[in-house]
């Protein structure tokens, strides 16, 4: 069967950069279609009613939603190749519990490091070192978290990474300095060709988020 | 090898719900130890340092954490028995998207209709009510949510019922008119050894809510 691959998504989406990381892993070509999210697509509409959100994978005419539910589709339809998931129940749980943990914990941290001020942002930027400080305790010294080869977890985490220049900037503090383990573990994972393909320019990503701030009335 | 299932579980929990039914669905042994979430065990610190949560499953002598991981964890181990996950990738991703959405908006609305009151509240009934119609539509005339067999998003799902007459009685209005599908749904699950053995009885879950509303002084 011809696989017709579509993703649908918006460029400094961490969300997004898994699945594209994920294709690229398996050598999956697909067509990429930027959304504009303040003017959805009907194809987005109808192919994500519940959510509306990107990223969508659309493969041969129906979606599979929600990132890291389309990792492990991706992991799962091209088997050939480049596994994502380990095949042990218990190191796939493993797995699937720091993709979860960051799923649950990140998100709600990083807006409040660069989207509040005062009190809450100080709060943020405290919460959100505490995550990173326990991924990089799990990460410990192997160079990616499932181990010597990357996967599920790298990709459930990297994108951030891009993410991470805005966060100081607006944060006005040093990741670096807080968690060399992960920044080390980041610039290994970047220098695979599918991973650098995947993410923006960090300069992009400041820009972006200053646009947001300026809306946000916080510039 | 001989399997040792210890599950670390708090009684009205919806989540250890979850993996007591899938264990029971795979005919697996396992010892169910009671938790006491104010003065939680070392064990269970121990196995869940993360989040410190039940349900942990403790699996010769190793962890596995979050209810909707270990029902895959279950069905992967014990694969020889009654899957609860679909085989064809495509179908496993939406079985995983619905027990995610069940997981992203159930529980936040569930607390508003008990834990809360005046608009709160019935902002909570509203949203509460929203969700249930929405997975009363996912189900549509089929017996269980991925057919005709019981399976990953009826164990996601199933333990919430037991609440309901909480809800009803807290939220004063009632869910079967609303949602009669779902109900009868939920009746036939319950029918099943395996769902009615690991669910509480719907009165002792009124007598927790309304312990609980004492002492939020909503009582």
């Amino acid at each position: 069967m011809a696989n017709e691959v579509i993703l649908l998504d918006f460029w400094p989406s961490m969300f997004g950069m898994r699945t594209r990381i994920a294709l690229r892993e398996k050598g999956v070509e697909f067509e990429y279609r930027e959304e504009d999210l303040r003017n959805k697509s009907p194809l987005l509409l109808q192919m994500n009613p519940v959510h509306k959100k990107i990223p969508v994978l659309i493969h041969n005419g129906k979606s599979v939603n929600e990132s890291i539910i389309q990792v492990q589709y991706i992991d799962e339809v091209w088997s050939h190749k480049n596994p994502l998931l380990p095949s042990d129940p218990y190191l796939k749980a493993q797995a699937r519990f720091w993709a979860d943990f960051i799923d649950k914990k990140m998100d709600d941290a990083q807006r409040k490091v660069w989207a509040t001020k005062g009190e809450e942002q100080e709060a943020g930027k405290k919460e959100f070192i505490e995550i990173l400080k326990t991924l990089e305790t799990e990460l410990g010294d192997k160079p990616y978290f499932a181990g010597d080869d990357f996967g599920y977890v790298d990709i459930a985490l990297i994108g951030y990474y891009t993410w991470f220049p805005a966060y100081e900037k607006y944060g006005n503090f040093s990741i670096e300095s807080e968690c060399p383990k992960l920044i080390a573990w980041a610039k290994k994972c970047l220098e695979r060709e599918t991973v650098a393909k995947s993410l923006p320019d960090p300069e992009k990503v400041i820009g972006f988020v200053s646009e947001l701030r300026k809306r946000f009335g916080l510039e």
